[in-house]
């Protein structure tokens, strides 16, 4: 891309779009305001025209006219059965993953488990990039068990990523779990999970990825890496919508001994039996609770159905694509006005998101919604976050974007929106 | 209604239907199938229209085009908005209740918290006729906490009631926490709720209520009868859709001290902060765990607008109409087919549903499904139960459902479906 300057720049992302494959898939998708420019899909995916037509079924056919007797036309068997589709696109055989819950719940679970299959370990490692909501559920289990447990935060020197060397030196003998996001939700910083997790079983520790923004996003490869368990969030890459339910992992030769904390009648053997105590399903779906939320559920599916039709590889070769292409236009064209990556520069160590940094981030993040009908999104302190879903962006779109990011940076029009007046959240 | 005989049933059920001051509030329900006669709104509520066009807008207006500023205009505030609606259900000022998670998570997170305001307490009272769920969660947090509770159940003599006395007598000075459901689930029986609750704080135990099967069906005054902690599911009476999420109520000047076992960002005092510390907000939003499904959630909202409208005085009154009608016609017209009635005689000490037990419960359940167009439900071992929810079910269908069970029985139509082939669930 050496000869792109300023002006050529449009024609150039439109030759990458018409060379796109994935291109179908832009128009599976809800596209209300054309001139509108996303860049959250990162936080929450665009809306499948197919999940429209879903939910109008789910809710005349299946809820309206069907009534309790959905329960046996389908809604018993979607968190299996959503599970194993999920499954295909984190590298997992069927039966290993369910959906269940939200992200932090299915941790709580997942790490509840693991502690008690490594007693007298007293370690738990994770790392200062991890979503602050991991860390909680960390730090709760850690309290509820007593206190015994220390949290080892593994640090990061620049705020970008964290030293594997660091990270692998920290994973001792006397560590229970390891914990961390595949994908670090600031910086998009990709972890070489195969390797940590072969260090983390070196020692004898049990290794839980967070996939919520590496999912639809990375390929992952579960199975192979000899994975424990994983957990990850659904409404993001996954696009199936605003806090859909979570999915849960836990490897095959895991699941006679893993328990859930949470004993419920969705973990149950013969649930309909109606028995006074409680005896655990055989596999994952002895880490199901209570009655899953189904109009959530279903909507997902679709959405996931698209991702298996698009397949990872040619998803990822697309991200490459658009997140390189705006590391170099970031690179030439906004580093002048005081940006600088927030990202890892190398793709095989990224994500589908990218950050760029600028102390006014907050103050110009806001002139990018308010006026330029651009939807990033902000990270404390200083990240503007753009998410390069690469099932339904374009390189028109990535080019545009950073065109009226420029603008903003050269108008000063970022100037409007004073930090100091952010709301306290 | 000593004058009714077999004979006038149909008119005077129809004269019943015409006094109903609910009627109007039917036709705000969808009735794809009007020969079916739906007696399961007990387990899954019927769809309002309300919910079909709220729906549509959600994802047409809100997900579609608002994107992820759908937080911004009313995703965040909805699992206290729609909580603070239920709470005036239940008989609770605001900020007290919110949604969040499945009825079983949202018990296991305020079990947890109780145990852990009752340290040195180790007695938990519960009932042989509780939900076998909630059971379970009972011992999952006891095996959490190392096994040091004992979780006693109150039995019952007839399958149907809990002796008042014989439960009071076991909540004791060692009893850290009194859990109960508030109408039982197989034979509707109803507590008084006031009474045990006034019971377990003589003794200084937590009282917790599982409102599922009483809520929008019976009158509940959390605030007045001063109850600690309460759950409840809201695809029941409140129509909310097949595993809408549920709620939870924990008492004003409880919430400061009690904590939540799973520490999630949704219960964070500035979750967009990202501080890598847990710091719960104040109140009962520290009980919100992850990221909730919106989806399910906003399909809640408009069905219990419909309740509010109909308000309890009105609903319990046609309730128990509708069930004495029940209990008259069962008297009448089934006993001498061999049914007895499963649930309390007295209407004061029984819900929206009402349970017949016949040795053949299992038979007659699929014959009435799959000849005779009516859908009650099963319960092991021979109960066949029907709820009659009362924003909804009309006197004509009682009375057109136990004339079909009457033919059932007269035609001998349920010995073609033996329970020896029912499914191991």
């Amino acid at each position: 891309m050496k000869d792109m300057t300023f002006a050529p720049g449009l024609p150039f992302a439109q030759t990458l779009d018409a060379e796109d494959e994935l291109a179908f898939f832009r128009q599976q998708f809800v596209f209300d305001e054309p001139a509108l420019i996303y860049l959250d899909g990162n936080s929450l995916g665009r809306l499948p025209w197919r999940t429209v037509e879903r939910m109008r079924q789910v809710l005349k056919t299946e809820w309206g006219r069907d009534l309790v007797r959905g329960w046996h036309s389908g809604w018993y068997e979607a968190p299996a059965r959503v599970g194993d589709k999920i499954a295909r696109l984190v590298g997992a055989g069927p039966g290993q993953v369910v959906i269940s819950d939200s992200t932090s719940v299915n941790l709580f679970k997942l790490v509840m488990a693991a502690l008690a299959l490594r007693p007298g370990r007293v370690r738990i490692v994770s790392d200062v990039l991890n979503f602050p909501s991991d860390l909680y559920v960390l730090q709760g289990c850690a309290r509820l068990l007593g206190d015994r447990h220390r949290l080892h935060l593994v640090p990061s020197a620049d705020g970008i990523a964290v030293d594997q060397q660091t990270l692998c030196e920290a994973i001792d003998e006397s560590t229970a779990l390891v914990a961390l996001s595949h994908v670090v939700f600031k910086s998009g910083f990709l972890y070489d999970a195969a390797a940590v997790t072969e260090r983390a079983h070196q020692v004898g520790a049990l290794m839980l990825w967070d996939l919520s923004h590496a999912v639809g996003a990375v390929p992952i490869e579960l199975d192979r890496w000899g994975v424990d368990l994983a957990v990850g969030c659904s409404y993001k890459y996954l696009n199936g919508g605003p806090g859909a339910p979570a999915f849960l992992y836990v490897r095959r030769d895991l699941q006679a001994e893993a328990l859930s904390p949470i004993w419920g009648w969705f973990g149950q053997r013969a649930p309909f039996a109606f028995g006074l105590e409680y005896a655990p399903v055989d596999g994952v779906g002895r880490f199901l609770v209570g009655t899953p939320p189904i109009l959530s559920l279903l909507a997902l599916e679709p959405a996931v159905d698209l991702l298996l039709e698009a397949g990872m590889e040619r998803l990822r070769h697309k991200s490459v694509r658009l997140t390189s292409y705006l590391v170099y236009l970031a690179d030439t064209i906004l580093a002048p006005f005081g940006f600088t990556l927030g990202s890892p520069r190398d793709p095989a160590r990224r994500g589908a998101h990218v950050s760029l940094r600028h102390p006014e981030a907050y103050s110009i993040n806001r002139a990018l919604i308010e006026e330029m009908n651009v939807l990033p999104d902000f990270r404390e302190p200083d990240n503007l976050r753009l998410g390069l879903a690469p099932l339904y962006t374009s390189f028109g779109e990535v080019w545009e974007a950073v065109d009226r990011l420029r603008q903003v940076m050269a108008e000063g029009r970022y100037r409007r929106y004073p930090a100091e007046r952010r709301p306290v959240t």
